[in-house]
């Protein structure tokens, strides 16, 4: 019998090891609405707990999160700790600065994150956020949002253990070309990217097909009311009320813009099967 | 005169329109420290002042914050919407799902925030977090940590009406090619990733100098005590004492891994001037 969330959720906490925390409203997400069976999950493995759901928790996403449209589970890194002192880093082999988070450690709460969760990588992704990972793409925000949830390794310091990645086939995913203090902003930058495309959450808000990369390009630029704001106007198509031009030149913006600032993307677009 | 950071909030305070608070332990970055006159400060435009410093405030960001090695100020847009539902969006000029941020909203949130602040670009940029932007990268870090701070624009929606971001002549920073709720996380990582290599804001917890994209390669593989887990044993080489076999493993290892993962990394540093 596959346990929902909520219940797995609340038989894991009288072991101690597992939180589901908001930095916003304590607990209320925990205790105020039933979650739906088989919601998607995000399940978190970090030494900081606490900052989620954070900004997750506000917005779109959080009226999501609160109704029960995906859930969240954080499991706190610390409490798998070695010893009195709960250690959970130690030196690099080899020297060098810095602490490296220990396999022993990391392997327990993985082991513990597997618990009712699909061992087919398709289904429910394992994902450690580093510098040496995959760039993050929408693509791939898209297929984890086909997924049943997924496990984010949220990394600190130096990194972890090569060995921890390997013996569980950890996917490593990186936010981009930067260094981040720890894994966990990439992990709610993930999880945002990935939860908005969910179904229901966006709603009527946004537009998922026509933004940015759904078709290979940058989205064209926007305008808005007033007509007329220190002297610059909106362009005369827009408000000329064809929307067949209004189309055609919000495309034309797209391609021009894209060529302009990636090229990169813009080599790709061409190349794309028509 | 310059008016220190901490006066300036204080003084504006006055008018209910900028805020500094933390989700984590409100008010009390404000409160406890008297912020060191010209420390590198983070102004945030943003529909959620609530959401800062969110991880920010923990771990070694965190610690610098309170020490006053940097400042962050939230700038709440709503406080400049129109009339009495305090307006800041309109439907897209031209049609299309969504709403737009109005130019003459923000452009009375981004008046406020020139407030004691250079104009030269170099010394203080001014960013708007969109997909549209140019990818930050490491060496984008590097250059916005040598500045005294900057602004950023947190969009919503379908973005912010083009013209505010011309006329203000605003640098678009993208976290990567995916798409978010709003700018947000992505200001929080741009701001972690700038932060951490502010003077003495990291200490000895690691090192600047080996890591991902220092030297235009991902860096080497980790690992630490224990020497055997769960049957696989530290690279020996690691092990033998002998620093310069271990430095010409881990550049090799670096090399390979960037060879492998990211052929346009490795383009990239085989043309760069030797």
């Amino acid at each position: 019998m596959t346990i929902p969330p909520m219940k797995r959720a609340l038989a894991t906490k009288s072991h101690g090891r597992l939180s589901i925390s908001t930095s916003l409203k304590p607990r209320e997400l925990m205790t105020d609405t039933p979650r739906l069976k088989g919601a998607w999950t995000a399940k978190i493995v970090t030494l900081f707990p606490e900052v989620f759901p954070g900004i997750l928790g506000a917005s779109l996403t959080g009226k999501a999160l609160k109704e029960g449209l995906w859930a969240l589970e954080t499991i706190d890194l610390r409490s798998y700790g070695d010893g009195r002192h709960k250690n959970v880093d130690d030196t690099p082999s080899g020297g060098g600065a810095g602490m490296v988070l220990r396999a022993d450690v990391v392997g327990k709460a993985l082991e513990h994150a597997t618990h009712g969760v699909p061992k087919d990588r398709a289904r429910w992704p394992v994902i450690y956020m580093s510098p040496r990972g995959k760039p993050l793409t929408q693509a791939m925000a898209q297929k984890f949002a086909q997924a049943e949830g997924m496990t984010i390794l949220c990394g600190r310091f130096e990194g972890v253990d090569e060995r921890v990645l390997e013996h569980y086939e950890i996917e490593e995913v990186s936010l981009g070309d930067f260094v981040l203090t720890g894994g966990e902003i990439a992990a709610q930058a993930m999880i945002d990217a990935t939860v908005r495309l969910l179904p229901d959450v966006l709603g009527n808000h946004v537009s998922t097909e026509e933004e940015s990369f759904s078709n290979g390009l940058l989205e064209h630029a926007q305008y808005t009311r007033p007509a007329i704001w220190e002297g610059h106007e909106i362009p005369a198509v827009l408000t000329s009320g064809n929307h067949a031009k209004v189309e055609k030149w919000r495309h034309e913006q797209s391609e021009k813009i894209t060529q302009e600032r990636r090229p990169d993307l813009w080599e790709a677009y061409q190349k794309r099967p028509k």
